[in-house]
């Protein structure tokens, strides 16, 4: 139990100014982008990894929770503190450790936001690939814990791609170093990969070796409309089982398209059953090969097709794409987007059956569902709002994600491509994964034997 | 212990046929591409996950050692029983269960040989990437349990990115399944990544569901000669950090050049310092700017350049590198080649340095230490050669190997960049990975409380 001795041992250790157990404080730290809401009982923002080591250590004589938590921008309650307990803020270790440009790669503590670190890196021609919704927010620690991916995934994977070691504080508050600035080891169990995606249940990431890429030359985009979201699902599949990579391959469902020119007129989208959004990058050559093979491959099944090498007109584009979250929210000013079952992801060829049971679903429960994301990966973020006042609204909310989710499941899919499974997913872990969770929870069990770490979360 | 009446147990389970405790049998499941040795008690060869589970399960009972073996070709004596106790021969599941381009992915058993699966998938247009020099007889569950990698890997990854889902029996014989069919999911820790590269010391693979690549369309090889391996090692670094991504970076030092000239005089290699050869691969337009772009950022370092996208010159090319393991041990009939200090790799940027501490060493033993390898990857293989008979030579070896293994983890590096730790270089895993040893000693007595897969294996 946390009480004022340990209270003042904590604040010797990272400074009175960086402890806080003030209502007003702890309440900004009881929440992330999901409705999901936990108090934590101590606010703590720790400036060194001997500083979250000292913290730890005392949290686990004390069998006291910790949970981590970066720019709070997830969407599975995952940084949310369920068992009261410490938060870790970790946003003020955010340096750049090191510029290790001859090496590929970057030594960067947790805090460091994702497009700080890419405008640090675009003055050299590099970049960090991964490239979710909130970049401009998030932290590189809450993606490498969460796994976060975003639009280019389908070229350039998941953060875990770009993660060639980590420096953790265990449970116990000792500190391990995982992997090297070596780009290929087979040294040992990957603990690495093991670490990310783990959402803080098994250690607290203060270190990372961030492997970066070259920035391409040159990008294009092609925007194709469809009569319905199931011949956009063709196309798809038809795109990526020829072989092509695009470096983005997204998908707007006709909700979605109505919201976004209702949000911004100016945008005048195209009134479509769906609209695809394919990105090609690479060298002049590459793209102007990539664009052809994809207008090829989509144009039988495509009630129009139209290309963007302009930067002006690429980027009113994905302008309109990364605006979709905000118009869901103002669609109708007494209902609020939810995010509960936003975000399965389907094997490839099974995309257009799941769009279909999307739209089945939707009528089912006479719920709006917006539908857009990363079909490129299979990934589908399916937006829902209601009346957060009506318990009716709630009712038919969860039975639908109930619903989206176990179809997702029965399609060889998963309930979380890429947001996480927190404590929003977490129930649907045994139906997902079978008896392999028993194996998540023995090694969770191993590593944090007093279950100190992010109670409460992915299961285990 | 293992006695008649469980032989006759395991043989009622695999059938009489696929069991032997024949000393001449059992001698040859006693090592691997190696030096090193341990004699099993029985032999199985299952062909169901269901035999392998029940086999695991008994073994479990009884307490009887259980080491996975695909085709021993390994180096690091990985597959060798080295307790005694079962070989689980995989070679004999070797199926491919589902062919399933649409989703860009195969399901395999894991006794499928790499060539062969590439052979299977080549008609459709599609591969898969991992190739380490015994494509022609390693099997893909080798490849998974040792996290094989090779020429190519520079461009496309080691094994690990290709797994999507593995199907592993547990120690206690129970059977989960990791991953999905799913590109995409953050759906709990990641086991698949867990498993693959732990050299079957936390579970047995039975099945693995691999994601597979479009072929590429052309290749084009460049072929450098430099005074020094230094210069060659400046070449490679400035390439890969100026971002140009070739799908091959070998190299070949003064004495592999020798051997090689030696081993086949119609080879006629350029008696240089070192040569690099690159490969690049993609559209016809992406290898022309990349070769053009490699001849740039070589010309001022290497001596002669050469240019081979002709198909048989190209071949020609390949298939001098692929000889150089075989050029090695033919060099000196009094000398055999030995697998020690072979397999090691260095951040990018220290390759010049490595490879002149390779050269130091080599003097100081007096010992020829022929170099060649994916330095691309900072990945260098140090061929020595002894007269096994000779205890001096033993020493000579071993203290050079060990100063390599020591010079490479100084450098920030590792010990075995693709060959596994195996029992060959376990000594050296509390020197490289620290304490993060101690938390994979904890998984393996978590996941495998009796320490009867693959005992005395990776230092755990």
């Amino acid at each position: 139990m946390l009480n004022v001795d340990l209270i003042e041992k904590m604040g010797n250790i990272v400074g009175t100014e960086n402890i806080s157990v003030a209502s007003c404080e702890l309440y900004c730290y009881s929440s992330d982008a999901s409705q999901i809401r936990g108090m934590p009982e101590v606010v703590i923002k720790p400036r060194t990894t001997a500083q979250v080591s000292d913290i730890v250590r005392l949290a686990y004589e004390h069998n006291i929770p910790v949970t981590a938590r970066g720019a709070g921008t997830g969407l599975s309650g995952g940084c949310v503190p369920l068992e009261g307990g410490i938060v870790l803020d970790m946003s003020g270790m955010n340096r750049i450790v090191e510029f290790d440009l001859d090496n590929l790669q970057v030594i960067v503590e947790p805090g460091i936001v994702q497009e700080k670190l890419n405008k640090a890196l675009e003055p050299y021609g590099f970049f960090f690939p991964p490239d979710p919704g909130s970049s401009a927010m998030c932290t590189i620690g809450g993606l490498i814990a969460n796994n976060g991916s975003g639009m280019r995934s389908v070229k350039y994977g998941t953060t875990r791609s770009y993660v060639l070691g980590l420096e953790i504080v265990m449970a116990d508050g000792k500190i391990i170093k995982t992997g090297s600035k070596t780009m290929k080891t087979v040294a040992g169990y990957s603990l690495t990969d093991l670490f990310v995606g783990s959402e803080g249940t098994l250690g607290i990431i203060t270190q990372a070796i961030i492997k970066v890429r070259a920035l391409p030359k040159e990008r294009s985009v092609i925007f194709a409309s469809f009569k319905t979201p199931e011949l956009a699902g063709k196309a798809v599949v038809k795109v990526l089982s020829s072989g092509i990579v695009p470096s983005a391959c997204e998908i707007l469902d006709s909700n979605i398209i109505r919201a976004l020119n209702n949000y911004d007129p100016k945008l005048n989208l195209p009134q479509a059953g769906a609209i695809l959004l394919f990105e090609v990058d690479g060298s002049e050559a590459e793209v102007k090969e990539g664009i052809n093979l994809i207008v090829k491959a989509c144009e039988d099944l495509a009630s129009a097709i139209r290309t963007a090498s302009d930067k002006k007109e690429r980027d009113e584009i994905w302008a309109a794409r990364r605006l979709a979250g905000a118009a869901i929210s103002r669609l109708d000013p007494v209902r609020t987007r939810v995010y509960v079952g936003e975000d399965v992801g389907v094997p490839i060829k099974e995309i257009p059956k799941m769009l279909h049971k999307v739209d089945e679903i939707s009528k089912e429960f006479d719920l709006p569902i917006m539908t857009y994301g990363h079909i490129g990966d299979g990934n589908l973020h399916t937006g829902m709002c209601i009346d957060m006042l009506s318990d009716e609204d709630w009712m038919k909310l969860n039975a639908a994600a109930d619903k989206i989710h176990r179809t997702a499941i029965e399609l060889g899919g998963t309930v979380t491509a890429e947001h996480g499974v927190g404590s929003a997913r977490s129930e649907y872990m045994r139906l997902e994964l079978g008896s392999a969770l028993d194996v998540m929870i023995t090694i969770k069990k191993a590593l944090d034997p007093k279950g100190i770490l992010n109670p409460g979360k992915m299961g285990v």
